[in-house]
């Protein structure tokens, strides 16, 4: 519990000394802006009931008072406000404070070949808690294997309605992984293919896959995972020049069929207002010409082939085998994935997958760390 | 039809004059990348076979023809390419050809309130051509009002699905848009709701909603809609700085329930590389405290109110009464929407929403100007 030892005004913000040490300066409007009482929040649902247009520009503290647990202010819009300490603290605005609210991601290469965030499907269903760890787990690496899921068709769907939502697309709640003859993609072929992330061309695209393994008797088909952020992070360091030009330049994708025409521009590696990477983008099967400025395009090029290079480090590449009944989920827009190419006409391979965002999953493990997470007795 | 008068290598570029006038450069590294042919993309599906690695980084052309209807270049590494002109044409890399390729966004203020973008459900289900029509009328203002789209529970779903795919989200489906006891969102009561984009706290969050009313016969509920991207382009031109601001600094959102808690950072304004407005984001009720730099936070304040205020002015609000059996549909993240009070013990208010998103529509849209969509006999 953090406990306020001083609160008072500094130019336009309120200064606050911590007994356990430290301060922290909160401006004036993000405090007023911020009152949590039941005239400014409904108590209920927490959504805001203050329009942030109705405070006047120069709002100020009238009179602020330390209270041990609470800071308290009174305005001089004649409203009084109450910040809990404990509140104030969790949403201090030094680096340091803000770092430590960065979800945390922990960037692999094939050295965690044998220690891949796992776990069972049944005890996923009958432990909460075992739920959580996973999905803090999954969140850190931006994949996870789950095995034993039974072995039908459609149960993927099932898995993905589990963590998320399914995201329906123009190839169906879910799609079907398999050598067949003319195929509208070259995923339903048995050639290998290199790692990609999927459906750039698509917008949004999707935050996050589910592989589930029906078959695997047909020689070759292993299932390659690659972090791009890690090899993106190992671009800006080899190549901040590259690392810049990807992260400002978008390449444009496209796919057709009978039925759809998909287009979309996507950066390679997106990056936030600080630099944080929060995804990236790699599909050579359906990139279609890039429309750029004709003096980007040798720069570009040349980027994107250093990045592609980078990809295909070998110590970057955590290759394995799945067998039936293994589910694979990975966060779309950081893992690529790929395969080797099978041979079909010495046995099955079969792949059912589907997609869902980033918001069900990320809202589940929430709820799962709010709650405790309790193992049922 | 184009047709090329001369085709010449010009420092790392072949350089091509059209018989018609005018002139395009293309880089080496493009165009081999760029081959036609079916070594290089699947002739059935159109997907790349080429990876862009397997391009020597000193490619050049041994010979450049110019054929008329095409140029024909012979490659450094013993491959031939055939690029048809129209296809050079469309594809060309100047700022003008650039601007071209644009999507074109009509920005509107209430000027337009005697000609919406308007269709007929029946004349929607009859003709391809109708409905062709529609969406690129649709896709220019970002909104679009169908009348006699039948009045029954679920229908919003039906009709989801007939655009696009429509994306379930912790609200289900759909979502039921009356006043009730204790709801978990100020939707669902009877107060005005100020103009919102909506679930900012969601990532992705949606590209498009959907509202079909069922009853309206309670006094008051107006919907009102105001175009962000025309309200974005008139902040860049009032006050640079604030556009600045919203453009590069995130806001934090927040929704959480029983069931759910989703967060996710949102630009207000977002744009591209070449500074087009890509997206909107603003809902005042679902803001939470803002995660910046201490430094920034007084600006992004000066900004957002600068833009709030902008967004009141009573020439951008489109007012209009959604009758039974109307649906509305608009660009959740180009198109405000928000709605006055109204007495909920004088009468009812209904309406069914849900999402769908870009992808889908465009496609639709795209496949139906790509096939003509010819009105059957």
């Amino acid at each position: 519990m953090t406990t306020v030892q001083n609160a008072e005004v500094s130019g336009r913000r309120v200064a606050v000394r911590w007994q356990e040490g430290g301060a922290a300066e909160f401006p004036f409007l993000w405090l007023r802006d911020n009152c949590r009482c039941p005239q400014c929040r409904h108590p209920g649902n927490g959504q805001r009931l203050l329009d942030t247009l109705d405070i006047p520009d120069d709002i100020a503290p009238k009179a602020v008072a330390a209270r041990g647990d609470a800071v308290e202010i009174g305005w001089s819009d004649g409203h009084d406000s109450r910040y809990a300490a404990d509140w104030l603290k969790a949403h201090e605005l030094s680096p340091q404070a803000r770092a430590r609210r960065q979800l945390h991601h922990r960037l692999w290469g094939n050295e965690i070949a044998n220690d891949l965030p796992r776990a069972d499907w049944n005890e996923l269903e009958r432990s909460p808690e075992a739920e959580r760890a996973f999905l803090a787990r999954y969140h850190e690496f931006g994949f996870g294997l789950v095995d034993n899921v039974p072995v039908r068709s459609g149960m993927v769907v099932e898995a993905g309605n589990r963590f998320g939502h399914v995201r329906v697309t123009n190839y169906g709640a879910y799609f079907d992984v398999k050598s067949i003859p003319n195929p509208n993609n070259l995923a339903y072929t048995s050639v290998g293919l290199g790692v990609h992330t999927d459906n750039p061309y698509r917008d949004p695209s999707p935050g996050i896959q589910l592989l589930h393994c029906l078959e695997a008797d047909a020689p070759g088909g292993d299932s390659i995972l690659v972090d791009g952020f890690k090899v993106a992070e190992d671009l800006r360091r080899e190549d901040p020049a590259a690392f810049e030009r990807l992260s400002r330049l978008p390449q444009h994708f496209h796919f057709w069929d009978k039925n759809a025409d998909l287009e979309a521009d996507q950066r390679v590696i997106h990056t936030d207002h600080e630099g944080h990477i929060r995804n990236v983008h790699f599909n050579n099967r359906s990139a279609a010409p890039i429309d750029l400025p004709l003096e980007e395009v040798e720069g570009w090029y040349a980027a994107y082939r250093r990045f592609a290079r980078l990809l295909r480090r070998p110590e970057g590449e955590l290759r394995f085998r799945l067998a039936p009944g293994q589910l694979l989920m990975f966060q779309n827009d950081r893992v690529l994935h790929g395969r080797d190419g099978f041979d079909p006409n010495q046995g099955r391979r079969h792949l059912q997958g589907c997609y869902i965002d980033q918001d069900g999953i990320l809202s589940r493990w929430r709820v799962l760390e709010r709650e405790g997470a309790k193992v049922p007795a």
